[in-house]
Protein backbone atom coordinates (compact mmCIF):
# COMPACT_ATOMS: atom_id res chain seq x y z
CA UNK A 1 0.00 0.00 0.00
CA UNK A 2 1.75 3.33 -1.01
CA UNK A 3 1.45 5.76 1.54
CA UNK A 4 -1.09 8.58 0.81
CA UNK A 5 -3.44 5.63 0.58
CA UNK A 6 -2.36 3.88 3.93
CA UNK A 7 -3.27 7.62 5.42
CA UNK A 8 -6.83 7.64 3.84
CA UNK A 9 -7.62 3.60 5.09
CA UNK A 10 -6.00 4.72 8.57
CA UNK A 11 -8.48 8.00 8.82
CA UNK A 12 -11.20 5.71 7.27
CA UNK A 13 -10.65 3.76 10.03
CA UNK A 14 -10.96 6.17 12.70
CA UNK A 15 -13.67 8.15 11.22
CA UNK A 16 -15.85 4.33 10.97
CA UNK A 17 -15.22 4.25 15.19
CA UNK A 18 -16.25 7.60 15.45
CA UNK A 19 -19.35 7.51 13.99
CA UNK A 20 -19.84 4.30 15.22
CA UNK A 21 -19.56 5.42 18.49
CA UNK A 22 -21.96 8.26 17.88
CA UNK A 23 -24.51 6.37 16.76
CA UNK A 24 -24.49 3.60 19.13
CA UNK A 25 -24.27 6.41 21.97
CA UNK A 26 -27.44 8.32 20.06
CA UNK A 27 -29.32 4.79 20.32
CA UNK A 28 -28.72 3.29 23.31
CA UNK A 29 -26.53 5.66 26.25
CA UNK A 30 -22.96 5.58 27.40
CA UNK A 31 -23.71 3.11 29.93
CA UNK A 32 -25.31 0.07 27.48
CA UNK A 33 -22.61 0.59 24.54
CA UNK A 34 -19.46 -1.16 24.90
CA UNK A 35 -16.10 -0.90 23.18
CA UNK A 36 -16.42 -4.58 21.82
CA UNK A 37 -20.08 -3.63 20.29
CA UNK A 38 -18.15 -0.58 18.62
CA UNK A 39 -15.23 -2.18 17.77
CA UNK A 40 -18.27 -4.59 16.12
CA UNK A 41 -19.64 -2.07 14.29
CA UNK A 42 -17.40 -0.02 13.22
CA UNK A 43 -15.83 -3.33 11.25
CA UNK A 44 -12.35 -2.30 13.11
CA UNK A 45 -10.32 -4.80 15.65
CA UNK A 46 -10.25 -3.93 19.20
CA UNK A 47 -6.58 -3.07 18.78
CA UNK A 48 -7.12 -0.31 16.70
CA UNK A 49 -10.10 1.11 18.22
CA UNK A 50 -7.33 1.16 21.41
CA UNK A 51 -4.80 2.48 19.37
CA UNK A 52 -6.91 5.47 18.21
CA UNK A 53 -8.26 6.02 21.59
CA UNK A 54 -5.86 4.65 24.64
CA UNK A 55 -8.61 6.44 26.70
CA UNK A 56 -11.07 4.11 26.25
CA UNK A 57 -14.73 4.94 26.53
CA UNK A 58 -14.25 8.02 27.68
CA UNK A 59 -12.50 9.23 25.22
CA UNK A 60 -14.12 7.64 22.47
CA UNK A 61 -17.57 9.22 23.67
CA UNK A 62 -16.00 12.63 23.77
CA UNK A 63 -14.86 12.66 20.59
CA UNK A 64 -17.87 11.06 19.25
CA UNK A 65 -20.17 13.76 20.81
CA UNK A 66 -18.06 16.32 19.21
CA UNK A 67 -19.26 14.53 15.74
CA UNK A 68 -22.84 14.62 16.79
CA UNK A 69 -22.34 18.34 17.78
CA UNK A 70 -21.04 18.85 14.05
CA UNK A 71 -23.58 16.48 12.95
CA UNK A 72 -26.41 18.71 14.86
CA UNK A 73 -25.03 21.89 14.02
CA UNK A 74 -25.53 20.89 9.72
CA UNK A 75 -29.11 20.56 10.49
CA UNK A 76 -29.73 23.58 12.47
CA UNK A 77 -27.92 25.31 9.84
CA UNK A 78 -29.94 24.18 7.20
CA UNK A 79 -33.01 24.95 9.10
CA UNK A 80 -32.23 28.13 9.74
CA UNK A 81 -31.80 29.19 6.58
CA UNK A 82 -34.57 27.97 4.58
CA UNK A 83 -37.05 30.56 5.81
CA UNK A 84 -36.84 34.15 5.92
CA UNK A 85 -37.40 36.06 9.13
CA UNK A 86 -36.07 34.54 13.16
CA UNK A 87 -39.55 33.32 14.17
CA UNK A 88 -40.11 31.52 10.66
CA UNK A 89 -36.35 30.26 10.77
CA UNK A 90 -36.95 28.51 14.41
CA UNK A 91 -39.78 26.74 13.08
CA UNK A 92 -38.26 25.39 10.30
CA UNK A 93 -35.36 23.74 12.35
CA UNK A 94 -38.41 22.25 14.34
CA UNK A 95 -39.87 20.90 11.29
CA UNK A 96 -36.82 19.75 9.63
CA UNK A 97 -36.17 17.73 12.56
CA UNK A 98 -39.48 16.23 13.00
CA UNK A 99 -38.82 14.80 9.63
CA UNK A 100 -35.72 13.49 10.36
CA UNK A 101 -36.82 12.36 13.52
CA UNK A 102 -39.71 10.24 12.05
CA UNK A 103 -37.45 9.00 9.34
CA UNK A 104 -35.78 7.41 11.75
CA UNK A 105 -38.21 5.36 13.37
CA UNK A 106 -37.98 7.88 16.92
CA UNK A 107 -34.67 6.77 17.59
CA UNK A 108 -32.60 8.58 16.69
CA UNK A 109 -33.04 12.00 18.50
CA UNK A 110 -30.46 14.25 20.01
CA UNK A 111 -26.98 12.64 19.58
CA UNK A 112 -25.36 14.05 23.14
CA UNK A 113 -28.60 14.14 25.41
CA UNK A 114 -28.48 10.57 27.02
CA UNK A 115 -24.85 10.25 27.31
CA UNK A 116 -24.68 14.07 28.97
CA UNK A 117 -27.59 12.48 31.48
CA UNK A 118 -25.62 9.64 32.20
CA UNK A 119 -22.31 11.23 33.10
CA UNK A 120 -23.30 14.10 35.32
CA UNK A 121 -20.62 14.97 37.46
CA UNK A 122 -18.85 11.47 37.31
CA UNK A 123 -16.68 12.43 33.38
CA UNK A 124 -15.43 15.54 32.92
CA UNK A 125 -13.67 14.79 29.41
CA UNK A 126 -17.29 14.34 28.21
CA UNK A 127 -18.99 17.12 29.83
CA UNK A 128 -16.39 19.07 28.31
CA UNK A 129 -17.48 17.96 25.08
CA UNK A 130 -21.35 18.22 25.93
CA UNK A 131 -20.89 21.90 27.07
CA UNK A 132 -18.71 22.65 24.35
CA UNK A 133 -21.86 21.18 21.82
CA UNK A 134 -24.77 22.98 23.56
CA UNK A 135 -22.97 26.27 23.59
CA UNK A 136 -21.88 25.91 19.50
CA UNK A 137 -25.47 25.10 18.81
CA UNK A 138 -26.72 28.28 21.38
CA UNK A 139 -23.86 30.58 19.04
CA UNK A 140 -25.28 29.58 15.41
CA UNK A 141 -28.94 30.32 16.43
CA UNK A 142 -27.80 33.74 18.40
CA UNK A 143 -25.74 34.51 15.56
CA UNK A 144 -28.77 33.59 13.47
CA UNK A 145 -31.34 35.74 15.40
CA UNK A 146 -29.11 38.96 15.72
CA UNK A 147 -28.50 38.93 12.10
CA UNK A 148 -32.14 39.28 11.86
CA UNK A 149 -32.57 42.24 13.72
CA UNK A 150 -33.13 40.90 17.34
CA UNK A 151 -30.59 42.80 19.96
CA UNK A 152 -27.35 40.47 20.78
CA UNK A 153 -28.37 40.03 24.57
CA UNK A 154 -32.19 38.83 23.73
CA UNK A 155 -30.50 37.20 20.95
CA UNK A 156 -28.80 35.01 23.10
CA UNK A 157 -30.84 34.50 25.54
CA UNK A 158 -33.35 33.07 23.32
CA UNK A 159 -31.04 31.08 21.70
CA UNK A 160 -30.42 28.98 24.69
CA UNK A 161 -34.05 29.00 24.98
CA UNK A 162 -34.58 27.60 21.21
CA UNK A 163 -32.22 25.03 21.98
CA UNK A 164 -33.71 24.12 25.51
CA UNK A 165 -36.90 23.81 23.78
CA UNK A 166 -35.51 21.47 21.18
CA UNK A 167 -34.25 19.23 23.30
CA UNK A 168 -37.18 18.67 25.19
CA UNK A 169 -39.42 18.93 22.51
CA UNK A 170 -37.32 15.94 20.78
CA UNK A 171 -37.25 13.97 23.92
CA UNK A 172 -41.22 14.06 23.73
CA UNK A 173 -41.95 13.22 20.28
CA UNK A 174 -39.57 10.16 21.08
CA UNK A 175 -41.67 9.36 23.48
CA UNK A 176 -44.83 10.01 21.62
CA UNK A 177 -43.41 8.66 18.41
CA UNK A 178 -44.96 11.37 17.16
CA UNK A 179 -43.89 15.07 15.37
CA UNK A 180 -46.52 17.17 17.06
CA UNK A 181 -44.40 17.98 20.40
CA UNK A 182 -42.13 19.61 17.79
CA UNK A 183 -44.35 21.29 15.57
CA UNK A 184 -45.81 22.59 18.74
CA UNK A 185 -42.20 23.77 20.20
CA UNK A 186 -41.73 25.85 16.69
CA UNK A 187 -45.42 27.46 17.15
CA UNK A 188 -44.16 28.83 20.79
CA UNK A 189 -40.65 29.75 19.81
CA UNK A 190 -41.91 31.73 16.65
CA UNK A 191 -44.45 33.69 18.78
CA UNK A 192 -42.21 34.05 21.90
CA UNK A 193 -39.40 35.47 18.95
CA UNK A 194 -41.95 37.41 17.51
CA UNK A 195 -42.47 39.43 20.72
CA UNK A 196 -39.17 40.37 20.43
CA UNK A 197 -38.72 41.03 16.75
CA UNK A 198 -41.38 43.49 16.72
CA UNK B 1 -44.71 -10.59 64.75
CA UNK B 2 -48.31 -9.68 64.68
CA UNK B 3 -50.34 -9.09 61.15
CA UNK B 4 -50.48 -5.42 61.05
CA UNK B 5 -46.87 -5.14 61.89
CA UNK B 6 -45.88 -7.59 59.12
CA UNK B 7 -48.06 -5.99 56.47
CA UNK B 8 -46.18 -2.47 57.71
CA UNK B 9 -42.78 -4.06 57.41
CA UNK B 10 -43.55 -5.48 53.95
CA UNK B 11 -45.02 -2.14 52.64
CA UNK B 12 -41.68 -0.91 54.05
CA UNK B 13 -39.29 -2.80 52.27
CA UNK B 14 -41.30 -2.80 48.59
CA UNK B 15 -41.08 1.02 49.13
CA UNK B 16 -37.58 1.13 50.14
CA UNK B 17 -36.98 -0.31 46.94
CA UNK B 18 -38.78 1.47 44.72
CA UNK B 19 -37.44 4.52 46.31
CA UNK B 20 -33.72 3.31 45.85
CA UNK B 21 -34.35 2.37 42.57
CA UNK B 22 -35.74 5.90 41.83
CA UNK B 23 -33.00 7.88 42.86
CA UNK B 24 -30.17 5.15 41.39
CA UNK B 25 -32.36 5.62 37.97
CA UNK B 26 -32.22 9.69 38.26
CA UNK B 27 -28.81 9.96 39.26
CA UNK B 28 -27.09 6.79 36.74
CA UNK B 29 -29.65 6.13 34.40
CA UNK B 30 -31.07 2.41 33.71
CA UNK B 31 -28.43 0.80 31.72
CA UNK B 32 -25.98 1.58 34.66
CA UNK B 33 -28.15 0.57 37.39
CA UNK B 34 -27.97 -2.95 38.49
CA UNK B 35 -30.57 -5.26 40.56
CA UNK B 36 -27.54 -5.89 43.24
CA UNK B 37 -27.01 -2.68 43.84
CA UNK B 38 -30.72 -1.44 44.31
CA UNK B 39 -30.85 -4.44 46.73
CA UNK B 40 -27.78 -2.95 48.50
CA UNK B 41 -28.68 0.80 48.33
CA UNK B 42 -32.63 -0.79 49.26
CA UNK B 43 -30.81 -2.63 52.70
CA UNK B 44 -33.15 -5.58 50.91
CA UNK B 45 -32.29 -9.13 49.93
CA UNK B 46 -32.43 -9.46 46.14
CA UNK B 47 -34.31 -12.43 47.14
CA UNK B 48 -36.78 -10.20 48.33
CA UNK B 49 -36.40 -7.43 45.27
CA UNK B 50 -37.54 -10.86 43.00
CA UNK B 51 -40.46 -11.17 45.49
CA UNK B 52 -42.11 -7.93 44.72
CA UNK B 53 -40.90 -7.62 40.78
CA UNK B 54 -40.78 -11.13 39.48
CA UNK B 55 -40.34 -9.19 36.60
CA UNK B 56 -37.38 -8.07 37.11
CA UNK B 57 -35.38 -4.91 36.44
CA UNK B 58 -38.05 -3.35 33.78
CA UNK B 59 -40.75 -4.34 36.38
CA UNK B 60 -39.26 -2.72 38.93
CA UNK B 61 -37.65 0.35 36.39
CA UNK B 62 -41.32 1.09 35.77
CA UNK B 63 -42.66 1.08 39.43
CA UNK B 64 -39.49 3.71 39.79
CA UNK B 65 -40.86 6.12 36.84
CA UNK B 66 -44.17 5.74 38.51
CA UNK B 67 -42.82 6.87 41.50
CA UNK B 68 -40.85 9.87 39.98
CA UNK B 69 -44.03 10.79 38.40
CA UNK B 70 -45.54 11.54 41.53
CA UNK B 71 -42.32 13.11 43.32
CA UNK B 72 -42.56 16.17 40.27
CA UNK B 73 -45.56 16.53 40.46
CA UNK B 74 -45.54 17.33 43.85
CA UNK B 75 -42.99 19.79 42.87
CA UNK B 76 -45.03 21.08 40.32
CA UNK B 77 -48.10 21.34 42.33
CA UNK B 78 -46.13 23.31 44.81
CA UNK B 79 -44.77 26.00 42.30
CA UNK B 80 -47.66 26.86 40.71
CA UNK B 81 -49.45 27.58 44.14
CA UNK B 82 -47.30 29.36 44.99
CA UNK B 83 -47.42 32.36 42.70
CA UNK B 84 -50.44 34.49 41.56
CA UNK B 85 -51.12 34.51 37.95
CA UNK B 86 -50.36 31.70 35.37
CA UNK B 87 -47.01 33.19 34.15
CA UNK B 88 -45.62 34.00 37.52
CA UNK B 89 -46.99 30.45 38.61
CA UNK B 90 -44.65 29.08 36.35
CA UNK B 91 -41.90 31.27 36.82
CA UNK B 92 -41.82 30.09 40.24
CA UNK B 93 -41.57 26.25 39.28
CA UNK B 94 -38.31 27.42 37.35
CA UNK B 95 -37.00 28.83 40.56
CA UNK B 96 -38.27 26.19 42.53
CA UNK B 97 -36.60 23.21 40.24
CA UNK B 98 -33.41 25.57 40.48
CA UNK B 99 -33.31 25.33 43.82
CA UNK B 100 -33.96 21.77 44.59
CA UNK B 101 -31.03 20.80 41.96
CA UNK B 102 -28.61 22.88 43.30
CA UNK B 103 -29.46 21.37 46.53
CA UNK B 104 -28.95 18.08 45.46
CA UNK B 105 -25.28 19.13 43.61
CA UNK B 106 -26.83 18.80 39.97
CA UNK B 107 -27.81 15.22 40.62
CA UNK B 108 -31.07 15.00 41.13
CA UNK B 109 -32.79 16.28 37.67
CA UNK B 110 -36.30 14.83 36.27
CA UNK B 111 -36.19 11.37 37.77
CA UNK B 112 -37.18 9.74 34.71
CA UNK B 113 -35.39 11.59 31.75
CA UNK B 114 -32.49 9.13 31.37
CA UNK B 115 -34.57 5.93 31.34
CA UNK B 116 -36.84 7.44 28.89
CA UNK B 117 -34.08 8.24 26.89
CA UNK B 118 -32.12 4.47 27.07
CA UNK B 119 -34.82 2.75 26.33
CA UNK B 120 -36.44 4.21 23.60
CA UNK B 121 -38.10 1.52 21.25
CA UNK B 122 -37.15 -1.19 23.98
CA UNK B 123 -39.03 -1.63 27.15
CA UNK B 124 -42.76 -1.40 26.25
CA UNK B 125 -43.76 -1.28 29.98
CA UNK B 126 -40.99 1.86 30.57
CA UNK B 127 -42.57 3.61 27.64
CA UNK B 128 -45.72 3.47 28.97
CA UNK B 129 -44.57 4.75 32.22
CA UNK B 130 -42.98 7.48 30.91
CA UNK B 131 -45.54 8.66 28.60
CA UNK B 132 -48.18 8.54 31.80
CA UNK B 133 -45.60 10.69 33.69
CA UNK B 134 -45.22 13.23 30.65
CA UNK B 135 -49.15 13.32 30.77
CA UNK B 136 -49.88 13.99 34.29
CA UNK B 137 -47.50 16.80 34.26
CA UNK B 138 -48.67 18.33 31.41
CA UNK B 139 -52.23 17.85 32.80
CA UNK B 140 -51.29 19.69 36.00
CA UNK B 141 -50.12 22.76 34.25
CA UNK B 142 -52.81 22.60 31.41
CA UNK B 143 -55.08 23.06 34.47
CA UNK B 144 -53.50 25.59 36.70
CA UNK B 145 -53.76 27.52 33.16
CA UNK B 146 -57.00 27.03 32.32
CA UNK B 147 -58.10 27.88 35.99
CA UNK B 148 -55.86 30.97 35.74
CA UNK B 149 -58.42 32.00 32.48
CA UNK B 150 -56.66 30.80 29.56
CA UNK B 151 -58.67 29.00 26.93
CA UNK B 152 -58.70 25.20 27.79
CA UNK B 153 -56.89 24.11 23.88
CA UNK B 154 -54.20 27.00 24.40
CA UNK B 155 -53.86 26.08 27.91
CA UNK B 156 -53.39 21.88 27.19
CA UNK B 157 -50.76 23.65 23.83
CA UNK B 158 -49.02 25.43 26.40
CA UNK B 159 -48.85 22.98 29.21
CA UNK B 160 -47.05 20.85 26.59
CA UNK B 161 -44.29 23.41 25.94
CA UNK B 162 -43.63 23.85 29.43
CA UNK B 163 -42.96 20.60 30.31
CA UNK B 164 -40.52 20.21 27.46
CA UNK B 165 -39.16 23.39 28.25
CA UNK B 166 -38.47 22.67 32.05
CA UNK B 167 -36.79 19.38 30.84
CA UNK B 168 -34.75 20.93 28.63
CA UNK B 169 -33.67 23.85 30.84
CA UNK B 170 -33.00 21.16 33.66
CA UNK B 171 -30.44 19.16 31.54
CA UNK B 172 -29.01 22.54 30.49
CA UNK B 173 -28.69 23.39 34.10
CA UNK B 174 -27.47 19.99 35.03
CA UNK B 175 -24.72 20.50 32.41
CA UNK B 176 -23.62 24.04 33.07
CA UNK B 177 -24.06 23.47 37.09
CA UNK B 178 -25.86 26.81 37.03
CA UNK B 179 -29.21 27.89 38.07
CA UNK B 180 -29.37 30.34 35.19
CA UNK B 181 -30.73 28.32 32.21
CA UNK B 182 -33.83 27.49 34.82
CA UNK B 183 -34.38 30.99 35.29
CA UNK B 184 -34.30 31.74 32.02
CA UNK B 185 -37.11 28.84 30.95
CA UNK B 186 -39.15 31.04 33.67
CA UNK B 187 -38.64 34.29 31.98
CA UNK B 188 -39.45 33.42 28.13
CA UNK B 189 -42.18 30.85 29.17
CA UNK B 190 -43.81 33.71 31.89
CA UNK B 191 -43.48 35.92 28.30
CA UNK B 192 -44.61 32.97 26.25
CA UNK B 193 -47.96 32.79 28.72
CA UNK B 194 -48.49 36.53 29.31
CA UNK B 195 -49.45 36.69 25.22
CA UNK B 196 -52.16 33.96 25.34
CA UNK B 197 -53.67 35.64 29.28
CA UNK B 198 -53.55 39.50 28.22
Amino acid sequence: MSTPEKTEAVAGTRERIVRATSRLLQRQGYEGTGIKQISREAGATLGSVYHFFPGGKQELAAEAIRHGDEEFAVILRAGLASAEGPAEAVAACTALLARELRASDWQDGCPVITTALETVGRAPVIEEAVAEAFAHWRAIVAEHLHASGIAPEDAADLAATVINALEGAELSAQVARSEEPLHLAGRHLARLISTYAA
